[in-house]
């Protein structure tokens, strides 16, 4: 039996949201920045944990909250990424797994514990990422499996990992796999501090192996140090194939090398509980759409659906099904 | 400093629930009784675990849940259960401490997991719960702290316990510490199945221990050979100088031992959304009525009050502040 092709393949961070209510003092008294995201180490983050509230566990990473949202699109996705041998990476895989996502990655040996994001949500649903790397930041290239990416129409790697050597080995060598076959990649920059940080190497990067770059408005900004769409439009199609910026409530703009920039409409929810994984809920639907050759704004706008059901609850994975929304909005 | 007083130290199981979604298909091809409670062991647990949804980790516990709540009515709680020492026992700790719960057994060291109940929600918001105790069923007399008791109200022991050899003792322990010095002590039922296996070894421990006694009616049912609310109501009044009845939607009955029967309505919340740990908010709202010397009509609102919160979103914790929502409808 051959194995299915997959829409989208990801390589991320293998992590689990602890989310909890939160006050601005909260951050504050913690230093956490607001809305960001801060790479920390085991004693801060038991030090951040033993302050906050009680929490609610719920599988996580960017990338794998995509693959996720991808699978309840009706998809089918994959997901490279590391956990511990211990209960939380148990969890990790059984929620992807439970979704049909292929994960195979081997588990971490006498390595850190399985990571972890401790989510603050602030009273107008903002989520403040403090996130304990752990197993996660050893995924490397041992972990891609060539003929798995053979198998996926696009590779999507998320920026938080840029940052961590091995991660970005497994990347680049997903990446060369891809391409050598035929395949698309993708970048997500997942946070405007890495952005800032990396902003030279990033751009090679994605100028020697991106074919679709998604951004927020700020990284944007960040990256091509102008936050003046028309600058940003002129300079991403320089970049890139293809490039994403999202801008929360005023939709995103799809923009091609070639071709007019594609405005997409954000899809407000009845109520706005917790921003965490709108990006990446985004993300999924635009991949989605484009692996299964979609308009881009038929993709756009699934990424902005998907984007909308993500941030009417708690936690960064869909709580209904994608797909039976998207069809009800007919856009499947 | 003197260690302040307790309103209700509850003694029951320190576990984690895994909630997911799933249809009756899925009970019926796991030998899930719909509704109920069963105990697993680790091999079952797996097998239950691997076919579940992507899930969400809150932690759990009857007893746990109630002292959560009466936590979140304002009042204060202790604690005393068995987690290993791992990372969901750490879970476990935090949530209740992040409420203000004093929790201080130690861990399990040489022994089972953190125990974990899985809980499949079907669409009609029913719980159907396979729960496998590891860590939690090691709970003994040796983690009872006389001092810690004797600063409690009320000391509360929730009946899934009650087939626990050590957990048994633990109870015994401790109603016999909070009796000597005229403190109360009370019991959940928990589960028809544990009534119906041992009704005659309850009937004897409720009449030599037990101040207030908590069961749906199912439970009572069971205990006392009858679903007429007069014989029952009768037969309550012999055994226990307190016994609320629960009837879902239907409210509540509070069965003084001299004095009229006291009916409860219920508070339906305005969308149903999983009935997990309905009964520990109205023990909780009730038991802390009680420990701060309301009347059995403002007690027993409170705990319509608090149930009503808990069902009303995914998990058994409450969502929001039971104190403010009570304050809200002048009944704090």
């Amino acid at each position: 039996m051959t194995a299915p092709q997959l829409d989208v393949i990801g390589v991320g961070n293998a992590i689990v949201d602890v989310l909890a209510k939160a006050d601005d003092a909260f951050l504050a008294s913690h230093d956490i920045p607001r809305g960001g995201m801060i790479l920390i180490d085991e004693d801060r983050a038991r030090d951040i944990y033993a302050g906050m509230a009680a929490a609610v566990e719920i599988s996580g990473g960017s990338a794998a909250n995509s693959i996720a949202c991808i699978a309840s699109l009706g998809g089918k996705g994959g997901f490279i990424g590391k956990v511990a041998d211990d209960e939380l990476g148990e969890i990790f895989r059984h929620d992807l797994r439970a979704l049909g996502v292929e994960f195979n990655t081997a588990p971490l040996k006498d390595g850190p514990e399985t990571g972890r994001c401790l989510i603050n949500v602030t009273p107008d649903a903002q989520r403040s990422m403090s996130t304990f790397l752990g197993a996660a930041g050893y995924v490397s290239p041992d972990d891609v499996d060539e003929t798995q990416i053979n198998r996926a129409q696009i590779t999507f790697f998320e920026g938080y990992l840029f940052e961590q050597p091995i991660a970005r080995e497994a990347f680049i060598s997903a990446c060369a796999i891809a391409k050598a076959n035929g395949k698309s990649a993708a970048l997500t920059l997942s946070d405007v501090g890495v952005v800032e940080r990396q902003a030279a190497v990033l751009t090679d990067f994605i100028s020697g192996h991106v074919d679709i770059l998604l951004a927020n408005d700020d990284e944007a900004a960040a990256l091509f140090g102008s936050d003046d769409l028309n600058i940003i439009a002129e300079k991403a199609r320089q970049l890139c194939p293809l490039t994403a910026v999202t801008r929360s409530e005023k939709g995103s703009l799809l923009i091609p090398r070639e071709g007019d920039v594609v405005e997409i409409e954000a899809i407000n929810p009845d109520a706005l509980e917790d921003t965490t994984g709108a990006g990446d809920g985004y993300a999924a639907g635009l991949l989605f759409g484009l692996a299964r050759g979609f308009s881009l704004p038929q993709a756009g706008a699934i990424g902005s659906l998907a984007a909308s059901e993500i941030i009417s609850h708690f936690g960064a994975r869909p709580a209904q099904s994608l797909k039976a929304l998207a069809e009800k909005s007919d856009l499947l």
